[in-house]
């Protein structure tokens, strides 16, 4: 099957070469010449063999006709590439963006395209623009924004194999809201107190932290707090080797997500959410004491 | 007039230099011969400029008759000094310790001792044995904690000099209650993010976090919020260059005084005290992360 991966970071570069590997031809679409011809003259390479995978690369305004588009660029970069998938009105687009902003954006597409949403419980790690290293375990979860076609499904299923394999959700509003959660406290406490993943099962007193989060995030978004604990302890054991992006971002004074993240749960309540604005508050003077902030 | 000090540590010998200053005789009572000797060869040296005070040391058992005793040990160790001041009922004893753990091992003695209590709103840092730096500005205040007798108020009256301003207190429970307000905001928000005291100023989302912290801690200690604010922000500015305690026991993986400090505050509420319990959290975190704690 012909698979389009809109963005050659990170999370692009990672998701071609796991469905190279499941036997798909795919093409990641770059916005520089240099990372198209990079990956146009070897693959790209797996940390932490090196192992190459024949990924094609062109240039975004080269978009052709593929079976699937997958769309892996940051939420801001997103109002970019939408007019560009104006016409694709019967193959799905699966969006992988992270927190829940990019939902407004994407709404108004709902009803013309097939449109789906997915999250990843796994990291990925760019090393340079053809070679990335998946950290931690887990799989992808695939959940419809739209009505999909009979075709459109059959495709979806396709997609998945051992090398990437994928859980298809009922709820998209619910598996968004989950992975939001689990944003909500990986992130800011590990970015907070430069840590791995693990310390927050190993610190009692992160980890009583952690929960206080977890909490405060179920409320706003409306999910059960005790399963969401669960989940969110399993995706850290899962990932615990892993710095989270936003430890590797306040290490590199670089701006964070955080305002998507627990910037985006306070906005949502009127409520006085005390545990998640001391962590939203850190990472804001941790990025400020940081100096300049630069954009990744 | 003769003031012997108890202790030769930061407090101690800032103490000493500051009193001799302004014409006291000055004995520092110390627990290892090893300092007694090097304070008697050379007096007790004041960073920056390194010029000697000609102060004199002792060691604790040999106490003798002095006109005012002040003791500058750590709450942890008053337990055993206490019980060497016994027969000293006549005489002003003052008492600089931090936090208000102290209280109860010192209300015994409230009725038959001369007894009162100091804070300090500078920092004092120990070079070595024998040589001190004052950090920051500001006075020492000073309550009883007892009904003193006329002798004891001249006493302490003529302690005074531009060299040692005294502020008397009316009312100890509202002074020391107002230290630890602000050691409950400046201490765990510069160790936490490892910052001189000035980033609570100058950081908006520090000095939001401060202002939440003081909050808190007036609510539990029954302060005027508004009042004790303004008071944190003077006194951070007055020590705007220093890194405090707190700040340097963490950077140096010491054990902190967060017990004492916030400790004592969730102690003595039923509330749920959410920021200074994050604080607390994150100080507790950052002690565990650094595995072993040493005592200084």
């Amino acid at each position: 099957m012909k698979v389009g991966i809109i963005g050659g970071g990170a999370v692009g570069l990672l998701t071609a070469v796991n469905l190279t590997k499941g036997g798909h031809q795919v093409t990641v679409y770059v916005r520089r010449e240099e990372q198209k011809h990079e990956i146009n003259k070897g693959g790209v390479s797996l940390v932490p063999d090196y192992k190459n995978f024949p990924v094609r690369a062109l240039l975004l305004e080269e978009l052709r006709k593929e079976d699937i588009i997958m769309i892996a660029v940051k939420q801001y970069h997103l109002s970019d590439i939408l007019p560009r998938l104006q016409s694709y009105l019967n193959i799905p687009l699966i969006f992988l963006q992270n927190g829940m902003g990019h939902l407004e954006l994407l709404s108004p597409l709902k009803d013309s395209h097939q449109m789906l949403l997915g999250v990843l419980e796994y990291g990925a790690l760019k090393h340079d623009d053809y070679t990335v290293e998946q950290t931690g375990k887990g799989i992808c979860r695939i959940a419809s924004l739209s009505e999909l076609s009979a075709t459109s499904n059959q495709t979806i299923h396709k997609l998945a194999t051992s090398s990437y394999p994928i859980n298809l959700e009922e709820d998209w509003y619910h598996m968004l809201a989950q992975k939001l959660v689990v944003n909500a406290v990986i992130n800011p406490l590990t970015a907070l107190f430069q840590v791995k993943n693990e310390s927050l099962l190993e610190n009692e007193h992160l980890l009583w932290l952690a929960e206080k989060l977890c909490q405060e995030a179920c409320e706003v978004l409306g999910l059960s707090s005790g399963k969401s604990w669960e989940i969110v302890k399993r995706i850290v054991y899962q990932t615990k080797e892993n710095y989270s992006s936003m430890c590797k971002d306040i290490e590199a004074g670089r701006r964070t997500e955080i305002e998507a993240i627990s910037g985006y749960i306070l906005k949502k309540t009127q409520c006085d959410l005390v545990y998640t604005s001391f962590a939203y508050r850190s990472i804001k003077a941790l990025e400020m004491n940081a100096g300049g902030l630069k954009d990744d």
